[in-house]
């Protein structure tokens, strides 16, 4: 009998192309599959919640695969970490409600952005913040940032060559918290386009350097306009941190 | 006019064979000797404070060089991080007394080494941490940690290949903190062994694992027997924070 199995995946995207499977590149998609099937001996195709660009991180990208395995759960989250390399780490494993589905089921995510924001670099940890040597103007920061919360046609924000019907997403939360000597901004949206929460970012980080005004945010939206935005931030600083799914579906 | 500068080094010693410069094989040494070449056009020696090995980390490892150059202190700093690899970062740059030693002038040195102490492995951070499964007794292993404080033999503690004429080391304090979900261990001696941080650690861990009892350490210190104590925990959770000296060597 098949079942649906429901993955919550940490991932280090520094060595990855990504998440999606692309022939001649190491993927997430693809690493997990290769698990997958080192286990249960069967080519299951791994849906993701959704894309993260190379070098973008994960604490909790989520994914389904439907598989005849009897293994439960339990054993399957076990022997998937030993069969993983270190950069990926299965963190849940359960048995999803039937026809459950890891992108179309999505209800909200929210990613986190880490800047350090001082003179020196760091060493340790440089992978996984983006260094913004100059003084932010924190407060600025946070007044742009407000102006995202709501549904807008977010077309300014996203990357190019992207091929979406409608660009209107809903925005339920966005701020800047500080944690560990780092700035951390927080989003959460019930979908993203390509690049959006990098040319965000890139985007606040402008204002906060004092080359846009705080309250410029609501006329770059209603522009649609990329060139109106600031530049992507690295990738680098970047954790889709966590996804929602509703009740019912098993899987929260 | 000949000056000797110090220098507050940060380094993630993940990519490095260690501190020390031997051939053919890529240290952090051998790296800052070429960024300071690059700045200055002088072969300088760069005298550590001590050798760390094979991916340990520092988050202040100092170290001395002495160079006719002119250039200032701060505009070092800035052109030394501008020729680095990203993973080695130049905290500080002092000029120092004249005379002044990294190595033989230091006081103590506070080394800190992290334990990740539950089921999951972590992907992100993964060569900052030892990722220990079992549930630690943590109270065993801080009992275990403060006997080790006052002035021992340390041989029990040194690793094979050692040539040192006295295995006698002063620990001024050794204990456990939590930060971030971490175990932390600190421990700050007049001078360490090789390998004697890592014997350490993997000690308290046999303590905390129930395998040794937590009393156990006054009587490993006295057998002077490697054999007796635990086994060398992984380089990655290990850092060098702090190298303190004397005052009026201009260094702190």
């Amino acid at each position: 009998m098949e079942r649906t199995f429901f993955l919550v995946i940490e991932y280090d995207g520094t060595r990855f192309h990504g998440w999606q499977r692309q022939a001649g590149d190491l993927t997430v998609q693809e690493t997990v599959e290769e698990a997958v099937f080192t286990i249960t001996r069967e080519r299951a195709t791994l849906h993701g919640s959704g894309r993260t660009d190379a070098g973008v991180h994960a604490l909790g990208q989520c994914a389904h695969f439907v598989s005849g395995t009897r293994l439960d759960p339990g054993v399957l989250v076990r022997a998937l970490n030993a069969a993983l390399p270190r950069d990926v780490v299965v963190r849940e494993c359960k048995v999803a409600a039937p026809g459950f589905h890891a992108r179309y089921d999505v209800l909200s995510k929210v990613y986190e952005y880490r800047i350090l924001n001082r003179w020196l670099p760091a060493a340790i940890g440089r992978d996984y913040v983006w260094h913004v040597r100059p003084p932010l103007a924190e407060d600025a920061m946070e007044t742009a940032a407000r102006a995202l919360a709501g549904t807008h046609d977010f077309a300014a924000f996203e990357g190019a060559g992207s091929r979406r019907e409608s660009t209107v997403r809903t925005v339920f939360s966005a701020g800047f918290t500080r944690r560990d000597g780092l700035l951390v901004f927080s989003i959460e949206a019930d979908g993203f386009l390509r690049y959006m929460v990098r040319n965000i970012v890139g985007t606040l980080v402008h204002a906060g350097l004092g080359r846009m005004p705080a309250d410029s945010v609501p006329s770059i939206l209603a522009s649609r306009d990329r060139r109106r935005a600031g530049p992507t931030a690295p990738a680098r600083g970047l954790f889709l941190r966590e996804v929602k799914y509703p009740k019912g579906t098993g899987v929260c």
